[in-house]
This record gives structure tokens, C-alpha cells and sequence, in this order.
């Protein structure tokens, strides 16, 4: 059985050695006799796996002490409504950069929740671009900066991050240990694992203690940071099945060489992909500002609109599933995170340059 | 490799069939060549497991066509929250039965939104009965009175169900599909997956129409019933890999004859640990009231409360786990949701008996 090439946006590839083991260890987990997934989260063998997921991402990311790992349900979707339930409360304010589909969204949420201002909105350029990190004003007495680290349906990627005496807050869904960051600029991370991290169902809150001690009284247990933080993310029943996939993935990354041999990989294979589009003379093209073109999901279009159609239908039957563009961007996008190989791309590249010859 | 007898709590018993299908399925679902983990929420192969999961939830429970079933992240938990925050806004109230620590910790959450009246305290018996369901008062002008039809630290379970003018609002998480239960009566049901439906990571929650237009538009996107139900629980992406998991779970329950079979099932199991408590001669004693006993939890204690932590141990050595009981109850607890079987527990009663035995 030849697998397909995986270029959904998410969720997305996992590595064949991750379901290898999960495979392997699905009826008897370790010779424990039972399922991980049937096991209570309060048994040895899951905290065991539960603790070893959180020093990974600690170890990986170089999380200093004075910030927690957090598994949450819901989603990134779900961060959006707990980061101003925690944060925007009692006549704070914070400051938003609108990058795309995903940093509106998580605005619509704040907005209801407290005063936000806009300091960049990319309408303009229709969220081709972003700003230039020294060109942001951020209001010293907003709570908070967010940023949308990796927009998936725009192809666009901030590559640096502002200085600010205001602690960024950062949706990164679709890049997180794609790269290393400065930890030390953010006050919370946010991320839904099925992009980088593994299947659809756990969310990591990277969160610092100064943030922890601001979350209100008020707010009802899940939703405060603090219930979660004081009890290790063990307050309820987390995703036990999902935290273990990750800790797969994450074990496979560290093998590999840790966020640097990532950011490198991703780099490489990024640009042999949109070289493509740029040598093609025109057949194909980004609508992304090169400064800011996402390593991460790389949206092209067909000089020739007609074309797009028969292109991804023929990429499938070779195939290379997921190249479909996001309906409101349309033409094609490859979603190229932490587990797609090199080799992958190379596929993909040789594809389009012969569609390309056939196709004149 | 012999597995283990499971009587954890949850996350707890999967029937190895299920897992079996997931192993055979894990790196290509169906022939697609993707492991349905890796596969978009989007895509044609997860949306007909999807739906068929919902199908198979309307069908096997009977549901009514105004009711909506959405899978969410976080938990029974989370919906300590969301139930509150949609229904207790505004000047409202509710009703609420104090039954043991999970009705107890809504109930702490739903007091922090809104005007919480305790129409029912088990605390003088130290929550080991439950009311008449005659001899509970509603208030008529209650939005919703909410009971939590199984508490498995307690072990005591719902054996009726109030008739009130005011929509029941039900915490299903320890026993839903463990029998029938008349959905008319429910505004709303929750019950996170991990005791009868498979593994952690996924919440069902079943909503009535007239509930739904309830919710405010004030809330924030993840926290309003309205935005998952609009969209089929597909708003954000949903925890993939636990509902695939639940479909195969479902499926054999239906296949086994539904809740009817199952509620044969489960009372059987029951009758036949109680009964060998009952006939111990005092050696081992439920402390719970025989009307209302749970057939999901067996809570019991040995009448010499130090051998408790030998017949433990014992059990443990013999391949049966998680038979001890919470820590603020002490003592022994088996848990018996849908999958396990008749066969399971009467191997735990005969080592009951071997022990009594050998342990005069």
C-alpha cells in the first residue's frame, strides 16, 4: 500500500513511525495489559506519558520555569474565547494585528469581551502581507498583544516579532515547533495540535506565571488558567489519546535534531517550493509578499485560473491529496508542516513542473 | 498476551474489537492511504463518519428530530461551564439536585453565573441516596433543573426521572447509553465519552431546539450552543480521532441489540455484584441506598476495612484493575459501564468469594 502525500492544511500528516507505535502498542500498551486509552488518567502509565509530553515541549521549545504547559480541549477556537475571559475582563484592553482568517476570528471574541484596538489590519492588502515589526505602536497600557503567528488560509507567517513592554500573546495552531521563538516575549501560546503536533483534540497553553495570577476569581472552573495550571492539566479527564500521539511526535522531533533541524528542513523545503513558482515564469504564481511567505502553507495560484481544476484533480490521482485552496482564496495551497518530508515536496515540485510541459 | 479485567472509573473498558478495527484501519482508513487522523475534518472521509456517528447517537437513544447532537471539546467539565453561561445569563435560575461531587462542582460553576436554587442536598446522608422524584419541588419559574444521573464516586444512579414543566438539563457522562432514558424530558444532555462511548476527548451534548434560541449572542463564538449547531459541530475542528472511535463503539452496541440489550446487559452485571455483596454475610457491605444503586459504579467496602488494601492488591495480581475506590469514599469501587462483560465480573465475584474464603 503506497500512502498518499498529505498536504492538508489540517488536520494533517503525521509520521508512518508515529502510527507504527501506536499501532504496535494500541491493545497492550508497554505490557500493562490494557489500551492507553482505557487506562484512567490518574494511573502511573498515563502520567508517566502525560509528564513526559509536557518536558518535551518545555525541552523542545527552551520554556523557561516561570511558565506552565497546559493540555486543553476545544481547540484553538476555544483559546480564543478563554485568553479575554482571562485577560480582557474589568475595563482592560488589548492591542490586535488582523493578519487573516484566523487573527479576525479570534478578535470577533475579544471584542466581546473587552475594548481592543486594532494597531495593523491587512485588509488592505488583503491579507497578502504583514506589517514590519518596528512599525507597530503598541499602546504601552494595552494587557496584551495578539498575534496570529501562521495564517493558513492567507499563506503569510510573521518572521520576527515585535519589542514590546506589552506581553505578546501568540496563536501559533500552524506553526509551533516549526522554528524556535523567544519565549521570553510572549505571555501565552496558544495551539491546536493537528497541524505540527499531532492528531485533532489537545490544545498546549504555553502561559508565564504573571499572566496565571491575573485570571479572575470569577470565571467558572475550566475556564480559568489557574484550575488547569494547579493541577498539571489533570483538573478533569484531558485527551489522554491525543497528548500520547503527541508525545510520539514530539520524541520523533527531538530525534531529528529539535526545532533547529526543523526550522531548516521547513526553510528547504518552503523554498524549493516557491522557487517553482517563481522560475515557472508565470505559470505559476504567489499572491503572498515575499517577505512574509509562509514556510509552512504555501498558497499558489495557475496563471491560467481554468487550469486549477485539472490541476488538483490530476495531483490526486498521482497522489498528492489536499491541494485545494481555502474557498474565500481559491487556486491551490500545500500545506508543508513539521512531517512533511523533503522528499514530499520534491514530488510535488516534479508534478508541477511537468503539468506545467503538458499544459502550455 | 492475556488483558486486563478493566474496572476503571474512566477513561475505562474499550471492547478489544473496536480496537482491533482501529489497528487494521490506523495507516490507511478504507483504502484512502491516509490514517483517518491525519485525514481534514473537511474531507469526504471523516464528514460520513461524522454524521454517522450523530446517526448513530439519534438512533440508538431514539432522538426526537428537535433535538440537535454536537461533539465538543473539554469535557463535562467545560460544560459545567457552557450550561450556565447559555441558560443563566440575565436574571435567570435554575434548579439544582446536590447528589454527590459532580453535581456538586456544577453546581459550584453554575452559581458563579446566575441564581442557583438546591431543591435537593444528599449531604446529611453523605450523598449515598437520592430523592423520590415525587417528592422533589421545581420551581415552576426555574429555567432548567439540573440532575446528574449517575455519580460514579458515590455509586449511586437515577432510577426515574422527575415530571416537571421545566426541561431537565442532565450530566450523562457515567451512564448515558447504559439504558432508555425519555429524551422528551431533556432540555439538554451532556456526557463526556470516556466511560460508555470510547476514549477521552470528545463531549456529546444533545440539545432541544427551543433550548438552542435560548443562547445569547453575547458569548464568545466556542461558548455558544447556536455556533456548533449551525455547523454541525464542524464550526472549528472537532476532536477527529475520538468520534471515529466512538462510531466503532456505537456500532457494536447497536449490533448487540441497543439499549435495550445493553440495560439487560448492565442490570445483570449488577444484580450479580450486589447480590454477592448482599449474600457475603456482612464480609462485604454497600454503603449505599438499595433503591438507588448504580449499575455503572459498584461502590462497596470489606467489613475488616484493612483487608481492603489486600484484596486489592490481590485483585491487581489476578488481572483485574481500578478497583479502588475515590479517595474521599475509600474502599473498593468496580466499575461496570457498557463494555464490559457479564463474563468480567463474574470472574471479580468469584475472586470475591475465593478471598472471603481465604481470608476468614
Amino acid at each position: 500500500m503506497k500512502r498518499k502525500l498529505n498536504f492538508y492544511a489540517g488536520p494533517s500528516v503525521i509520521p508512518v513511525e508515529v502510527f507504527e507505535t501506536i499501532q504496535e502498542e494500541l491493545l497492550d500498551y508497554q505490557g500493562s495489559g490494557l489500551s492507553l486509552m482505557e487506562t484512567s488518567h490518574r494511573s502511573k502509565d498515563f502520567d508517566e506519558v502525560h509528564n513526559a509530553t509536557i518536558s518535551l515541549i518545555k525541552e523542545l521549545m527552551t520554556i523557561p520555569d516561570n511558565y506552565k504547559v497546559l493540555f486543553l480541549g476545544g481547540g484553538a477556537t476555544m483559546q480564543f474565547s478563554m485568553v479575554p475571559m482571562n485577560f480582557l475582563q474589568g475595563g482592560r484592553s488589548c492591542d490586535f494585528t488582523l493578519t487573516g482568517a484566523w487573527s479576525r476570528k479570534a478578535y470577533a471574541d475579544a471584542e466581546k469581551i473587552g475594548k481592543v484596538n486594532i494597531i495593523y489590519d491587512g485588509a488592505d492588502n488583503e491579507y497578502t502581507s504583514l506589517p514590519e515589526v518596528d512599525s507597530l505602536s503598541v499602546n504601552p497600557e494595552a494587557n496584551y498583544l495578539h498575534i496570529t503567528s501562521n495564517e493558513t488560509i492567507g499563506g503569510i507567517q510573521w518572521k520576527d516579532w515585535p519589542t514590546t513592554s506589552v506581553p505578546i500573546v501568540c496563536d501559533m495552531s500552524s506553526d509551533i515547533l516549526s522554528r524556535p521563538v523567544p519565549i521570553e516575549k510572549f505571555g501565552l501560546i496558544y495551539a491546536g495540535a493537528q497541524k505540527n503536533l499531532g492528531p485533532a483534540g489537545v490544545t498546549v497553553v504555553i502561559i508565564r506565571d504573571d499572566m496565571l495570577e491575573q485570571c479572575p476569581d470569577s470565571l467558572t472552573a475550566y475556564m480559568n488558567y489557574q484550575t488547569h495550571a494547579a493541577k498539571n492539566s489533570l483538573y478533569n479527564t484531558p485527551p489522554v489519546f491525543p497528548i500520547y500521539a503527541m508525545k510520539l511526535v514530539l520524541e520523533r522531533m527531538k530525534k531529528l535534531g529539535g526545532l533547529p533541524a526543523m526550522a531548516e528542513l521547513n526553510q528547504k523545503k518552503a523554498a524549493l517550493l516557491y522557487d517553482t513558482i517563481e522560475k515557472s515564469g508565470g505559470y505559476y504564481h504567489s499572491p503572498v509578499d515575499q517577505k512574509f511567505r509562509s514556510d509552512m502553507n504555501v498558497v499558489f495560484r495557475l496563471s491560467d485560473h481554468n487550469l486549477e481544476p485539472k490541476f488538483i484533480e490530476e495531483a490526486t490521482l498521482q497522489g498528492m491529496v489536499g491541494l485545494k485552496g481555502y474557498r474565500t482564496v481559491g487556486g491551490c495551497r500545500a500545506s508543508i508542516y513539521n512531517s512533511m518530508t523533503y522528499e514530499g515536496v520534491e514530488e510535488l515540485v516534479n508534478f508541477m513542473d511537468d503539468f506545467t510541459q503538458k499544459n502550455q
